[in-house]
């Protein structure tokens, strides 16, 4: 996908969680869960499901970093 | 640490170009590679150089899902 | 807390409504109140209440200026 | 100013670092210092330099909270 | 509106979509649906329903591109 | 495209201006113009130039609105 955003990490949906208006969706992303929450209309539209394999997608302005 | 930002994920820093005002870092994580800009001064007053351990951390409601 | 967020401002919990999904945080900062959108399960996690000593923590690239 | 972005604290302009393609700029707000990154672009246009009167805006979702 | 955000597109409100915490708000401009989430509290504060002229605001690192 | 992102926006690029790690993109978008920024590294990589068809993508957290 030729889109700018730097961080595109293959996964398998674990969990969808429905509100009125927002969907907290879990993804498994190798060793890692990655939480994204994404509006319900999304969720609903690409009908995200337990196990679909998803691209995880965020602009690399949005990521921190913390020192360990 | 107590942050209420959801994804909070183990690497190792691969890269870290600096600007004049942003600062392009590069971590491994697990398999993949994540790219974060922050501003130039956190890159130098974190220190960050290829190596460090560091947590890279992310929003949930930054977080974009692609089905496959 | 050696994060690269350069926005780390100390507070007190003023009031926690909680959705389904996301919850509405008011804080005080100082003379001004901040509002937090962070998910439902965060608030539950961190277990956020009316007097709780929190920090506010913000990424500069979301912060926008208006000139007076 | 009738804008959705629930944060919206007045402040004065501590300091002005201009990059290529962005700009660094740091406010005073009560007793905090706000850090700001925004366009190059913008600083200019708005003639962004120390001492000015502006107004610090944040949307809530981007606001995250550290339980100490 | 002197603000350093530089998308400030003019046009009238299509839905008003309200849950617990946060509102889903479509928006035509142009001859493009722009969609909109924020807090229940802004969009009742502001009064927003079908047919306001409104401005969509949006920081520019916000804004991602995708190659055709 | 199957992303989340509520908002696809067709384009096309008027402006291409390169900084050491950032880049500031301006589209044409219907008879607005909308402006990006992204990493220099997305830029090259993308091959971006004035003429090219581009979409416009915008994650709707990232939507604010004001009342005209």
């Amino acid at each position: 996908m030729p889109l700018s955003a730097r961080n595109q990490l293959p996964g398998r949906v674990a969990e969808v969680h429905l509100g009125e208006v927002m969907a907290h969706v879990t993804v498994r992303v190798g060793k890692n869960l990655v939480e994204s929450v994404i509006t319900r209309r999304s969720a609903e539209e690409l009908g995200l499901k337990k196990g679909d394999a998803v691209t995880v997608v965020i602009k690399s302005t949005e990521v921190m970093l913390q020192k360990d």
